[in-house]
């Protein structure tokens, strides 16, 4: 079978074997914004030469932005109600294969915000025969919208977003402390556990991003430094807000996403596991095997 | 005298009397960024017509981008150490007159970030013959980099900024949620009020902000409501980190800027006491009483 993670700025592709294992894998910045709409065109040339008969897909593909809108599933949600929320899209260029496309999964806590996903719940099912005993597991996807999930019996249970990686986009490109930034620095790793530090005191999040400019102004912070210092105030409140007290987290992601979050969740005491970021191809395997599309 | 208040974006001159009492007035969208500078002929034809020997400045016209950087005096500040602090500047168009601009505050807490304000600390003097007793009184400036200052025996003892205007702005012109937003959408009581209750509620900022996008996306937010509803969360996450449990805080502000910060002020139990706009007049005939300059 062929596995497609599809979002907004990138498609990955992966072909399977029997037990899920990755045969060939491609990616492109072939995202929802690239298409225009022509999403069976770019699907066809991004498969070419792969003739597998069944295509299981994720992410932003089912949104009210992609091919088909494919309506959530509520938590708690497993493998079999998110396989049941699958539906099968009509592609006249690929005659004798089908296609679906996995259906995002949505929480909607009383008294509380609704959150959505979608895309990151293939790659919490591909973890969950990994994760040892019933859980609950708490599972946290850094990224632009960071999820934190909470795993149980195989099941999502619940789970927030936080818009950390936005927001530092937004900052160092649109604000007053972009003016004071390297833009190209690298990893400053005091300077980033100083904003980790600064997170964790009294003054809340509007108040401590000022002190990235007033460090600035009294030489306690370069311009190569300021990224990073940054980047620790934004994943210190992230963890602020969501991290559990103690315990385990399950990092999901590549290693340059993940390995801020490691350092983050030891300075709180907590223990990160790491995950591989191929965990949708595995996902999507286990969607297609519970839906009876391959064996 | 003229008072003159000269910050990155206007410039509001004051003809005073003795009693320090506003003749007359004028603004214009004259700052700093501007004047490429010019200052000097900026100030000439603001001034026109108008040919009192004293002139006294505050503002951003005193940083390192302004006319004359003047070095900040330290907390606690009342209007002796501010006035000390004063520098004048040389400009042969003004031959007979003479031109002085105040310096800002900083106040760097130990273990804490340094602060920096220019411009309040003239509004905040403004105010000190009007506090009833020694204090300490809580006064905050809601702005682009709104200012909580407290105030003890005439002296700012010391003071945090939030950067909630610029967070607003960046969030709704540059990131994803400006996306489901009625742009010149009018004030939304209801949605404010969700909005500083959900800004009280667990999870933390950037995980809050993303509720602006997952109510949209449920219908319980309209694109009119959108604004009001990131006001309330970001204004309350203000107030969470910074204003105090109980008691009286004094709003000074414009009307337009200060009315959510009366709301949000009484959602928690505090009483706010709104005080007008052309304080920094106040101040500055304060600042030139104290130097001598005027009687």
């Amino acid at each position: 079978m062929i596995a497609v993670d599809w979002g907004t700025s990138s498609l990955r592709a992966y072909r399977l074997g029997h037990d899920a294992e990755v045969l060939e894998q491609r990616s492109a910045a072939a995202g929802l914004i690239a298409c225009h709409g022509n999403f069976e065109a770019v699907l066809a040339q991004q498969l070419a030469g792969w003739d597998d008969a069944t295509i299981v897909m994720a992410g932003m593909i089912g949104s009210r932005n992609g091919w088909h809108e494919v309506p959530y599933v509520e938590c708690p949600a497993g493998a079999e109600l998110i396989a049941a929320g699958m539906r099968e899209v009509a592609a006249t260029g690929f005659s004798g294969r089908r296609i679906f496309i996995a259906p995002g999964v949505c929480h909607r806590p009383a008294g509380g915000t609704p959150e959505v996903m979608r895309g990151e719940e293939v790659q919490l099912l591909g973890l969950v025969d990994r994760l040892a005993g019933s859980g609950p597991h708490t599972l946290c996807l850094p990224g632009t919208h960071s999820k934190w999930a909470t795993l149980e019996q195989g099941r999502i249970t619940g789970f927030r977003s936080a818009m950390t990686g936005e927001l530092y986009a937004v900052l160092t490109q649109h604000s007053l402390l972009g003016a004071s930034m390297q833009p190209d620095a690298g990893d400053e790793p005091a300077a980033f556990a100083r904003g980790l530090a600064t997170a964790r005191s009294a003054g809340g999040l509007p108040s401590h991003l000022f002190s990235v400019r007033t460090l600035d102004l009294f030489g306690e912070l370069t311009p190569a430094q300021a990224p990073s210092y940054l980047s620790g105030l934004l994943i210190g409140h992230e963890l602020e807000g969501l991290a559990p007290h103690a315990g385990r987290v399950h990092l999901i992601g590549s290693a340059a996403l993940t390995q801020r979050y490691e350092r983050a969740l030891r300075a709180r005491g907590i223990e990160p596991v790491v995950h591989s970021d191929a965990l949708s191809a595995r996902g999507l395997h286990r969607l297609a095997r519970q839906r009876g599309l391959v064996d």
